[in-house]
């Protein structure tokens, strides 16, 4: 049993235009936790992202998600000692929610005789996060296709050529997962339904295949996306900046405000462009270029 | 220019489950046709499937695209003797249509310099049909992905493991894919659409990476089959008994009526439960199993 170590979880857009609580991408963004049992009161000591607005007692919402991994398993949590260090932006749709899951139940999992698999985990943070794009992506890396049917995940990865980046452009506006699933409708038209089964199904073909030419239509969603994009000033046409730049694929990161654009050259002129369409609406956005994580989570 | 070819058509199974108007999977059963100038009128030789149900002239569905690919070719129809083998049943789901389409394009193309790509013939075909699935399985083989916007086709092809074939149960029962569509509703609720985009893009994914322990998740379709199945007695026990017996998944073939299993062993063992399966609702079925088609059609 370990009384101390490290765990690097990666970042992940979901979605990826049509593919609603189905696809997920690890990207090389991460957040990291150096975990030790403490003699006395549980303490964070936090770093980076979310370091001024997330508690550092246990009403921290790693530590919740430590406990009910440690029910799951059956032992008693401890107090800890755990330093977080994050480069997850919260509330922008980059998975920081599931990193934190993930990162808890490794940690539950870690803390008492690491019996867990890693299918066991990712399912058990599917559960908790009630959908498998972003933990199944934290989990495994690459690109993850899953479903959650009577509490069991159905996943598969699918690795893209190395060559693929993610250019990720981070707009200064914080949107909650729960708030942004309230703007969604109840039902919507047939055709919507296949739209969304078709170019889902050809994203992830393309990715397993390399037929990148096919991602620009593939990557075009009336599932979300319409209902979504009144968050973003803007959305439309900062979708089409980053085609014109060269853009592979461009869509809403999660529930946003993330936008991310898949390039495989061209990515400083993604987005140069991106960040220029931005700036006409009179926002601002920080952006980054970040590689695939082709791994899942790391103990060390 | 040729005046006088062979052209053989793999049928294909579509839908796959959740996968409607999307996924196509090319399968060994054969539409051959082999064509040479006629002096004087046209004529059809048939023999096979549909023999005794389909036209001999002009009037012959085939000849009716043959005509359309020439005006599209720019070129002038002429008098053909046209002798057509066919072993794919009519009406039945497997592709016979699609099949057809694209025999007399790709006779068309042959009889007029053969200019038109392959991936031409197939957009044309996919326009024609108005959905992608079928006619691309018949012109690429193996299992496809696609879709058709703004008349263009946009489409991947997965070639699944060897050792995966399809049991194919064909009840003595005709459908009609246009009134098979009518059962359709206009408005689906969100959570089907999801339902069908999660599975239909990891029914994808589990093909193209060969984690086929999660193709019966993967095949659940709440999109047409709950519609549909009413047209085929017993439908959930014919599904239920394939599982039994060792399938990998089960579905009805693209507007049905063949039911439609795919296997990597046990092949006979499914067969028989289904076949019993079908005779225990008081009706009756022949059934085949077929290997996956590889490639798309071929002239010779």
């Amino acid at each position: 049993m370990k009384n101390s170590f490290k765990i690097k979880i990666p970042c992940s857009t979901s979605n990826l235009g049509p593919g609603f609580d189905t696809l997920g991408l690890a990207l090389q963004l991460f957040l990291e936790i150096e975990v030790s049992t403490a003699t006395e009161k549980t303490e964070f000591v936090l770093s980076g992202e979310g370091k001024d607005a997330l508690p550092l007692d246990e009403s921290n919402y790693i530590y919740k998600i430590y406990c009910q991994g440690c029910e799951i398993i059956g032992a008693t949590p401890r107090s800890l000692h755990i330093k977080v260090r994050s480069d997850i932006p919260l509330s922008r749709g980059l998975g920081s929610s599931g990193s934190a899951v993930v990162a808890a139940l490794v940690m539950a999992n870690e803390l008492n005789g690491g019996s867990l698999t890693r299918d066991q985990i990712a399912e058990i943070a599917t559960r908790i996060e009630g959908h498998p794009e972003n933990v199944s992506a934290s989990c495994y890396g690459g690109l993850t296709v899953g479903c959650l049917a009577n509490e069991k995940l159905f996943s598969c990865q699918i690795l893209p050529q190395e060559s693929l980046k993610a250019v990720t452009v981070i707009p200064e506006i914080e949107i909650l997962t729960r708030e942004a699933r309230t703007l969604l409708p109840e039902h919507v038209p047939f055709a919507v339904a296949v739209n969304n089964v078709q170019r889902a199904t050809l994203f992830a073909a393309a990715m397993a295949t390399g037929q990148f030419d096919v991602l620009r239509e593939a990557s075009k969603d009336k599932l979300h996306q319409p209902f979504r994009k009144k968050l973003i000033p803007g959305f439309d046409a900062l979708l089409e900046s980053a085609y014109e730049a060269g853009a592979l694929a461009a869509f809403l990161s999660g529930s946003g405000s993330t936008i991310v654009a898949l390039v495989q050259e061209n990515a400083s002129r993604v987005e140069d462009a991106m960040l220029s369409s931005v700036a006409s609406f009179n926002y601002s956005a920080s952006a980054r270029t970040l590689d695939i994580a082709r791994e899942g989570y790391r103990v060390d």
